[in-house]
């Protein structure tokens, strides 16, 4: 089976790359756009050659399934089939091939699975175009609204809403935020990806099982507000100094967050940007204003709180001994999604039989997945080796790999029972 | 003659802020411009209203002397009269003030000092104007270059050049770079100024004697330059962050600082600007590049030195620990002055006669006062206590301590001896 996969996948992945091309580097499959149309195309009609039957949601999602699909509530198997601009060719559309050559095979093998398994291809993932992710599955479980429908693609400045009507989708169903598949029929969901970092690399392993997709919370702007001065004319003591100030609070940051990691946590902290007042900071003068971001990701919202707690009485502490004052913007929360234990269990027997450690790898960036998951339906998700990082035109899968995640994801789902 | 200083000094401080106002608010006595010439006129009239002579160098600064200055090496008391863009009254213009009202003292009182006292009003101290300070002293002392003649003046756009030409400057005198005045004519130099910080008022205390003038060191632009990376998707110890890793190097800088100045080290260090690179950073990304400014002062150029060094080393600590790599622009050195220390006693002495504590109040800003020392000229500053900082419109001087001041320069300079 590997070299007739093999054979199909190199094919697959080679003829939607050329169709995606994008004109200057890498692969662009824009969000209810060109490129996604035309893999969606591509995969239907192989799916369509291989005997599946094909048709789509209210929201341009396409779901492949089984001639002998008997109707009930199903195991799907999906990911998505756009892009970030000038991104990766396999990001997405790998979990799309893993599904339907796990489908068709299943077919050709005339298996009977104790469910359904259907595939399912789901649209506007990246939130590169519209500012907005999951837009796809989030359609599809009734969680889209106007709001996001007039949200505007960055590039072509059309609206959400006008790119998905253009793709076929229901817009009067989408704003009623039903389930455009009935809930019922989702036994649950499981999901191949690359894997958008390189731990797997790192760690000489092909496959990584996801325990679960990180949450987040996350302040876009902590502004630290101490006093400008002579830096040569004010002593230690009067000084109010911004910048020791936010130096004091990330160093103990990242410290404590080593010390979590070491404790077990999962935690991942960052601040990615950091300033001081461009309109008035100098080089000879104490600096009154740093502006920061805080972004603190778990897979456990206890940790997460538990750490913003920490940080908040770390900051109390400075502002007292400093006499400088944090101000906080809105608070953002992403919640963590929890795959689901058994089927995480499966993936890491099969992987394991396999001859790999099937490698417990927590996914940082967010997936489809996690829609799901955070709706109720069993989920799961398996990582394939990326040596290059994600989002960008080096993004890069071995074939081999891939087969190899291929075949753990057949030959689990015959053992899935829900 | 306190009852007759007071009234004279109230009319000049008065008079002079009149002539000076900005439109908008506070203090505008442009470096040779016509808040500078105001203040120069007035002075002038009433030095020679009281029995003054009065002339200018070749550089344009204004020397006020005894009409029976017997042409001898001379110990000199200045300051300047120009300011900082709506600054405030005092800041130069209160020690040329302190000179005058002296030297007018001694001449009614008909006393024979040691040595002839002249007093030196001088131009161009401020760098706000061209971006270069103490022009007027370093042009007597034939510091400045044409290069320097070359500056522009950041709101007038005239050059230095034209600026002193005219003032009555004469150009080739300056770029020949000889002393204006002949080296041998100073066997001294004291100034009294405003201090600049506040350290006197929050010791109760009018009066401060600087024992020099801190020099600094300084890196205008660093940079820490790490990777960027999805915040979510690479592990810790995969990361090169660099405001982890600048935040480390502050905070240790910082707290080294405090250790040092309880060693009793004179020390001050800013990191005055900051900032990760916006073109790249994101509150998601692993923030692969930050920028900021390093500033060392001291009174001692070895304690510079050896801060320096403490500092390098860090880096290197945490250039190795995180894998990044930090990249200096040009050092820029200015010299700590050293005041001449049997003055400084001599200030100290008479200050505690006055009921002060003479509390010593190393100068932080520099100085004309720093040119003279590090020409090798004896020289010493008094600080009058100020209650609201210096180089902005509520800079502040109460009479009476102005008063105290003086009366301490007009004891000290019969006592000195060279």
């Amino acid at each position: 089976m590997s070299t007739l996969w093999k054979q199909q996948a190199r094919q697959i992945f080679s003829e939607i790359a050329e169709l995606s091309q994008d004109p200057e580097v890498g692969i662009t499959r824009e969000s209810y756009g060109a490129g996604e149309n035309a893999a969606i195309a591509y995969l239907s009609q192989f799916a369509r050659t291989n005997g599946l039957h094909v048709h789509t949601d209210r929201a341009g999602n396409v779901i492949y399934q089984r001639a002998n699909d008997n109707g009930q509530p199903a195991i799907w198997i999906g990911s998505h089939l756009d892009s970030v601009p000038q991104g990766g060719n396999y990001d997405g559309l790998a979990g799309v091939v893993a599904g339907l050559l796990c489908l068709i095979r299943l077919d050709r093998e005339q298996v009977q699975t104790l469910r359904p398994l259907r595939v399912l291809g789901l649209r506007g993932e990246e939130s590169a175009w519209f500012g907005k992710s999951y837009m796809g599955s989030r359609a599809l479980i009734g969680g889209l609204t106007g709001h996001d429908l007039a949200l505007v693609n960055r590039f072509s400045k059309k609206t959400l809403g006008e790119a998905m009507r253009a793709v076929g989708a229901d817009l009067e169903a989408i704003v009623s935020q039903q389930w455009l598949i009935e809930r019922e029929q989702f036994a649950g969901y499981l999901e191949v990806h690359i894997e958008q970092a390189e731990s797997l690399e790192r760690m000489g392993q092909a496959i990584g099982i996801v325990p679960g997709i990180r949450g987040n919370l996350r302040h876009n702007l902590v502004r630290c507000l101490g006093e400008d001065g002579h830096s040569g004319a004010v002593s230690r003591e009067d000084r109010h100094d911004s910048v020791f100030a936010v130096s004091e609070l990330v160093a103990h940051i990242d410290q404590r967050w080593g010390e979590w990691l070491s404790d077990g946590k999962d935690l991942v902290v960052t601040v990615g940007t950091l300033g001081t007042n461009a309109s008035h900071h100098a080089v000879s003068r104490i600096p009154g204003e740093v502006s920061f971001s805080l972004e603190i990701r778990s897979l456990h919202q206890p940790t997460l709180e538990a750490f913003y707690r920490l940080i908040h009485a770390e900051i109390r502490h400075i502002e007292e001994h400093r006499q400088v004052r944090f101000e906080f913007d809105e608070r953002i929360d992403t919640q963590p999604a929890a795959m689901h234990g058994p089927w995480v269990d499966a993936f890491i027997r099969v992987t394991r039989e396999h001859g790999w450690e099937g490698v417990l790898t927590p996914s940082g960036a967010g997936h489809d997945a996690a829609v799901f998951a955070n709706a109720g339906i069993p989920s799961a998700m398996l990582f394939i080796r990326n040596q290059h990082g994600s989002h960008n035109p080096h993004e890069a899968m071995e074939l081999d790999d891939f087969i190899e995640a291929t075949e753990v994801l057949y030959h689990t789902t015959q053992e899935l029972t829900v």
